[in-house]
């Protein structure tokens, strides 16, 4: 589109464009309004700035006519032949504060608005959002904060706060707006008016993705569970899932070679088998699709394929998302260490989980094995394990929404298609969603790509959409082991070093202290106690100390307490450890151990009686 | 000083200014440049802007004649009495890039320049960087390049790639110029020229440290050494330092009241010593300043200070400064936990230090004995600690300077003063110098400043001003353990997710694997491994598989290879840990095992064999 054109079409969208006149190449170029930018409009000259072919801040009839000969002049110099159907444009010129907006239509998440800090720079300093066009306002305000510009709309910059309804409601008319591409840079904010003084439109069908959002809660669910290709040899992977769904009730075991495994029956074709609610398939990938076949005889509703040998390495899967429309079946994988749900151990990672809280869905199999192993050595629980492997069928979205408890979710990402449907999804979850992101540098995308076989979108993009949606990005993958999320810490320390080190890490969550507050902390502590959060007990305190303070800062409303204990010499931090175990606190507290040899024993005592600990600061703020 | 003033005052300094003319607030202005800008000239008008007494891109008489008539209206409008000595500045325009430059005066590293993106939202983006006084243009240009701004001089924008010589050149004139503060933005960037168009400028006498770096290599190797205030109470600090001190040959004990401790002769006052070269003192604080009159009668060269109760409680310590120098005494401390040097643990911290090559110097005496008790559990080995205390005397600038080794330096900062010394020290070094700096938000400010009574500095600037002078700033606090350094590092994993993870916490630090180096690790690894680094060697890798991989890439060019296990089903993660006892690499090699429990016997393996390994992808990055 031209220039003119892409005004008409805007002023029918209800946008503001500026005031212009069109004039042939041949015509003495006469407004009314000033001042005006001239520029050259032809589909010749795409670049009109490099051919100088564009003249502003024109101030009157004299110089709007030195502009249109200097222009001519540029034109003939560039080589560039104009015709008759080529004409000047004359538009009046705004002042005001330069910003961005733009139209973008990504492979994953289709059609997203970008908003930011407008004019020559705006690519150099990138301050920008992203808004899914499905965003409602709130959510829209969101991704604007984001922004250092948004400082216009709350603080206000030099002496001026301006409406940041204007924003949202011209964001809400890019959300309508029927384009493939647009760059509307800059957009002049003057007053109360946003005025479009530049823009670029691609128009045409963007990307759309078919998928609908499953609802599958029975995935949580696996009832009665047959294993097809279990083996009696340890270093197969068939040997590993039988192994730990073994001690589960309702398990069948299959495979045609076999009698007994485990002390189970192991029948030896999938005819003799009883119905089963679950199939894990643990078989060649050339049997699949056979198999699945078979299975959707009976009453099977899931089906886990811990086969890999699909899209991950350029062969064909489509036959499995089919499938699961056509059968009505949840299939999860390929190419996935299957799940844990129910209670049931259906996956070929480590054996020892415990039931807990925290419901972890991963991209990486590994990943979801490393984060088990460790779990079982910090006695951490879960309610739920799925991992996704390639995604054939259900999805991160599909998960998210077919999960009917309130306890929170934890991703593993590391690229998706269908982003629309994850945003969907986190947005009306009742869980608080916690993501992962795996991938956010160019090295790491290369590596992510010849892993799952999926592209990872823009990390900036992806990180802004979710987090404007209602899901809460991590930075420490560690982060993914914890159910909690906590606003207000408080901070007890025998160190003023870690008060202050871990200051850093969570400066917005550190629970406010109130005078009375920190007069009774006074009446336990030493007169250079630090009076604020950090609550330095100095280096010298013992257990007494310690649990006095504890008993006191119970009271207030702190939604955790992270009690710090470094080895300084006369800490005995066994006796400190001892507080944990032997009083009940009506405040979720945790003890964070720092140091090595000297910390052990200490840790050991937690360890063994289950309490929750952490043993470096960057853990203890993992999950924020 | 008037705008007319600065711009002639800087024009002396060889700074370009624009073309101006002064004209009386009667007069009709005229000048024969164009376009202008017209402000009023006056002592009683500071914010020109806010009383609408600027206008600007006037292109020709009748705009400055209605200017002028405008800015004098709104004076009126703002009860502004004018005089005879206000005038009317004309001065020209000039299109370009909007710089910015500045000068402050910092109370710690006194005169500092500023550098980057002018304009009206220089404060808003805060895209600058932070220049010494003293940078050399090596330095300079290190500092540009921490801006985004600084793109203009590398890759160029929209074609056009700009001279930084330009900008270094104006820096070191900036460096020259005596004046307290000074804004200049925009300075306008045009073609090969730089001209200040808007300059704020405060005379006077900024900050300046009178302290001269100290050179007192004697730190490091204490000699004889007296523990003054030993005790035989185990809750004592006097008892701690005796223990860790008591295996090493030349130490004296000191206590009024004792005869014996840990089996040495206690003398019972300083007047019984022997010759000593180093005292260290665990007395009340009263007691410090006669002892250290009664100890000056001697040959001693050192004296560390553990006791507690000076300058961070708001008491005097300006004693042991003077007494340093009027003495030649090197003091460290007050407020410390003591120093480990020449193999003697002068400590009342852990006592199981190993040697090593690891100098470690720590503002937080906490945080010191936390990095001693970790590296104990992790074989990991001190050539020097020092827990500077207060630093009344001896601060970090004097031990680096006076360090005479080749090991890398590791400091833990909360906030200093005299910071020009520490860049001096630090570009002279001829150690890797590596920082981790307590304090980057407001919160943790404050909780520095109630702890050591040094007011932390602005976090950008203290990162900026060390990374230009040649530190490496780090963000892990775990970084400080480490002696090492590294710019190419090779992947090996078992798990694709934690390739990527670990690829996007070290994206500029991947060893960039050749064509014939792909081909070599094909021949030993499986088609479908991941073809370049993270080299990923799929899940169901063994321990042959980990050999031969790390014995081909041991003679490729990487500076370290990192080997990740993770507990897949099928890892034996016990054999897979012999691989690093049983084998010599050329590389240095480190495993990195993720999990818990099932990497359990896997660690303790490693640990017994003194194999040093990580247990984190953020620990194995924290150093880097």
């Amino acid at each position: 589109m031209l220039e003119s054109e892409i005004y008409d079409w805007l002023k029918q969208q209800r946008i503001n464009t500026p005031d212009y006149r069109l004039f042939g190449l041949e015509e003495e170029p006469d407004v009314d309004f000033y001042p005006v930018a001239l520029k050259i409009e032809s589909p010749k000259v795409v670049h009109k700035s490099e051919v100088g072919a564009v003249a502003v801040n024109l101030e009157n009839p004299a110089q709007l006519k030195k502009a249109r000969e200097d222009i001519l002049s540029n034109l003939r110099l560039h080589g560039i032949q104009t015709d008759r159907n080529d004409r000047f444009l004359v538009s009046r010129m705004y002042a005001g504060i330069e910003l961005f907006f733009g139209v973008v239509s990504d492979p994953v998440f289709e059609k997203v608005i970008v908003f930011g800090a407008g004019g020559t720079f705006t690519e150099l300093f990138r301050d920008i959002c992203f808004i899914d066009s499905e965003a409602d306002e709130g959510e829209i305000e969101c991704a604007i904060a984001q922004t250092k510009i948004s400082t216009l709309f709350t603080k206000g910059f030099r002496g001026k706060k301006y409406d940041l309804r204007l924003i949202v409601d011209f964001i809400k008319k890019l959300q309508q707006l029927d384009v493939k591409e647009m760059d509307l840079n800059p957009v002049i904010l003057s007053g109360d008016s946003l005025t479009v003084v530049d823009a670029r439109v691609l128009t045409g069908t963007g990307f759309a993705s078919a998928k609908i959002m499953k609802y599958s809660p029975g995935v949580f669910t696996p009832g009665r569970v047959a294993i097809v290709g279990v083996s009696r040899h340890p270093d197969k992977v068939g040997y590993a899932l039988a192994k730990n769904a073994s001690g589960s009730p309702d398990i069948c075991f299959v495979n045609p070679h076999l009698d007994m495994l485990f002390e189970k029956k192991v029948y030896n074709s999938l005819e003799e088998l009883p119905p089963v609610d679950t199939a894990v398939l643990a078989i060649p990938a050339a049997g699949i699709k056979d198999t699945i076949q078979k299975l959707t005889d009976g009453n099977v509703k899931n089906i886990i394929i811990i086969t890999a040998g699909f899209k991950e390495v350029g062969q064909d899967e489509g036959f499995l998302t089919k499938a699961a429309e056509t059968h009505h079946l949840n299939i999860i994988g390929p190419n996935c260490i299957g799940i844990y749900a129910d209670g049931v151990n259906l996956t070929f990672g480590p054996g020892n989980i415990r039931k807990g809280n925290v419901n972890l869905f991963s991209q990486s199999g590994a990943i979801v094995a490393e984060l088990m192993d460790k779990a079982a050595s910090k006695n951490i629980g879960f309610e739920n394990i799925v991992s996704v492997g390639n995604m054939a069928d259900i999805d991160f979205a599909d998960l998210i929404h077919s999960y009917g408890g309130e306890n929170p979710i934890n991703l593993y990402i590391e690229g998706i298609s269908h982003g629309k449907n994850l945003l969907r999804a986190i947005r009306k979850s009742q869980s608080k969603i916690k993501v992962f992101k795996a991938g956010n540098s160019e090295v790491a995308r290369k590596a992510a790509f010849s892993h799952t076989g999926n592209m990872a979108g823009n990390y900036e993009m992806f990180v802004g959409l979710l987090k404007s949606a209602g899901a809460r990005i991590l930075k420490d993958i560690n982060g993914l082991l914890y159910p909690y999320h906590f606003e207000k810490i408080l901070i007890i320390t025998n160190a003023g070093g870690a008060g202050t080190v871990i200051s850093d890490l969570l400066p917005d969550k550190l629970y406010a202290l109130s005078p009375g507050e920190i007069e009774k902390l006074s009446e336990v502590l030493p007169a250079n106690w630090s009076k604020n959060n950090p609550v330095d007990i100095i280096g010298d305190a013992g257990e007494d100390r310690y649990l006095k303070t504890l008993q006191v800062a119970d009271n207030f409303n702190a939604d955790a307490i992270y009690v710090i204990v470094t080895p300084q010499f006369m800490t005995n931090t066994e006796k400190i450890s001892r507080i944990f175990t032997e009083n009940h606190f009506r405040t979720k507290v945790f003890p964070i151990l720092l140091g090595g040899e000297r910390m052990e024993p200490a840790g050991a005592w937690l360890r063994n009686n289950k309490v929750e600990f952490f043993e470096e600061l960057t853990e203890a703020v993992s999950f924020l």
